[in-house]
């Protein structure tokens, strides 16, 4: 799988798609908010900006896409303010692989010039925003052209299947697996750490030379708290799909093949992990690392103990693994859309089944970096 | 009727979309090539560029949009080897409307980036080619941050249609017309005129803020040799898409209040026009302002005396003006699409007859303007 041609949230606004289904990713988003601010707050203080370059990674299409770009700009203003100086031009990047839908960002930017004109009173010509396509594990922007960097949500895919998994030879080491599972032998582990290892120096080596001396990243992916890669928080939501899916394999509606042969482009890393990377890289100071947990459904409130509590948590669920991972999945397995169907209803029972038995969360990790002078 | 949401070149890769039907644009841009690499020749020697801001304006989307980002790089190239200099890092921003399918264009990148390393050895890193959707009536870019603006077949595009024609004592002024005519009254050559004017103008002095001291700008687009706004070369595709639409009108297939009420946001000025905004805004030398002739079908080869010939001509010319005019024609007339195929049908063999008797041209006006120091 070509994971930079095949990879992007569902498109448009109907049902299925990521833009109806992105509860999860916005919780993270407020989340990591304080510490947006406060690296906001730093770069503002500690530089006299007349021209802001600030980049969203991994925006995807839909209402976080420019939520984040708008509270940013509220804290910027808010900054500008309060040190009593003028707000700075801004010059906004908007970034995703080559098949995020730009075009649906793009038609809901009119009404978002409007608002930024009539609420915080920005005008055109101090705010330009664009769309900038490609893999952020590689160049994006020019050097020295930034301020702010914020990724969330998408530093959790790898640029590729983990590298040799594809082979024939080691593309079978993780029958009816998707992910790293407790049944995963130890070199499906390691290729999955390398890989990321590999995937997030190169990430840091190009931020780094796109930042300006004393700009600031705010990343925040999916990760775990342990160092064990099987534990439950870093995975479990794979396991449970697997288990749909071989439940459709059994009926003979997906071969069994596809899925040994499937390896999902993801991984959710420890803290340490991380740290190693960055010291090996070298230009950035680790200002804040930390861990949240996240629910599954992104805190909507459904009693679970209840037969119809638990099927809507499953449900909501199973809608936004869909919205991410259907690209993906179609791509893959080949099946049309009655099949894609009739597996995230099976999830959806699977998931809420098991949600009512123990509330397995996402670890969510924020840090916040610090471009070294 | 809102331009700015309504107007784009037909999406896709069908056989109505504008990437299929784009050869006049081709042969446009082709035609103002050797003024485009006299320019960049000109930047190059006047001024060491470490980092090179280009931007099209109106790049639509097909095979035309890129094609000329590659000729310039080109240009760009052979220039730093000439003067013995490293190419500059080069910032590209394809510019046009928020509804344009900038998905279409950003899909061919992955492609287009190999095909800038295989075969002129730029590197991931030093060519960074951004979407930037907006209108070029007004700021699009940050100041100072562009060398070279390049606008083709898109200054034709009105910013509305001319201010007060949309309104009830004025709408109905250009009955059984699309847009200036030799029937027009002169309150709507006036009208269309003054829309041109503002239009124009806000568009130099956008651009003269966003543009460097030296800074180029290559514009080309339809306009007329004369100083009068109804001879057949400024205006005559209109009025047979008119007659067209008129013969739908008598068989009750399309409302004629609907056609006394359209008026297309389109206007072809003579050079004259031109000049005398450029003067009045100031900061633009004129290096070059230039007249070339253009078929109607871009210059393709048919006999037109035979009846074969006409029909191929006639219908080459009917995708043309399809491809780009009917986002506009469908949200007015609100016709579906097998009236619009009828309407395209007889639309070429009505060109087609009148290209058998009288060979009428577009006339493309080609200018090179110079941000002054």
């Amino acid at each position: 799988m070509e994971v930079m041609r095949v990879l992007h949230m569902n498109k448009g606004n109907g049902e299925t798609s990521y833009a109806k289904n992105s509860t999860v990713q916005s919780k993270i988003i407020s989340v990591g908010k304080p510490i947006i601010e406060e690296a906001i707050l730093e770069i503002s203080c500690n530089n006299v900006i007349e021209s802001m370059g600030i980049a969203d990674l991994g925006c995807s299409s839909g209402p976080n896409t420019l939520a984040v770009i708008s509270d940013i700009m509220d804290m910027v203003q808010a900054t500008s303010r309060h040190l009593g100086r003028p707000v700075p031009e801004l010059r906004v990047f908007l970034n995703d692989l080559y098949s995020n839908d730009f075009n649906d960002i793009f038609m809901s930017l009119p009404a978002f010039y409007n608002r930024l004109k009539e609420e915080k009173g920005i005008e055109a010509g101090s705010c330009f925003i664009a769309g900038m396509p490609g893999s952020f594990y590689g160049r994006l922007f020019p050097s020295n052209s930034l301020h702010f960097v914020h990724a969330s949500s998408s530093l959790h895919w790898l640029s590729q299947v983990p590298a040799g998994m594809e082979s024939d030879a080691l593309r079978h080491l993780n029958k009816g697996k998707l992910y790293i599972s407790k049944s995963s032998p130890k070199s499906v582990l390691d290729a999955y750490s390398l890989q990321f290892q590999k995937d997030f120096l190169l990430f840091i080596k190009s931020r780094s030379q796109e930042l300006v001396s004393g700009g600031r990243m705010i990343l925040s992916f999916m990760g775990r708290r342990s160092a064990d890669p099987t534990t439950e928080d870093s995975c479990y939501h794979w396991e449970l799909l697997a288990q749909a899916i071989m439940s459709l394999v059994r009926e003979g509606r997906i071969e069994e093949e596809k899925v040994d042969s499937f390896n999902a482009p993801y991984y959710a890393p420890c803290a340490e992990e991380i740290k190693v990377e960055i010291q090996k890289e070298g230009s950035f100071i680790i200002d804040r690392l930390e861990a949240f947990e996240i629910d599954w459904d992104g805190g909507a409130v459904s009693d679970i103990h209840t037969a119809e509590g638990k099927l809507l948590t499953g449900q909501r669920v199973a809608k936004t693994i869909r919205a991410v991972a259907e690209s993906m999945l179609e791509s893959h397995f080949g099946i049309g859309q009655d099949v894609m169907d009739d597996l995230f209803s099976r999830f959806a029972v699977i998931v809420g089944n098991h949600l009512s038995k123990t509330r397995t969360k996402y670890i969510d990790l924020v840090m916040s970096l610090i471009k070294k002078g």
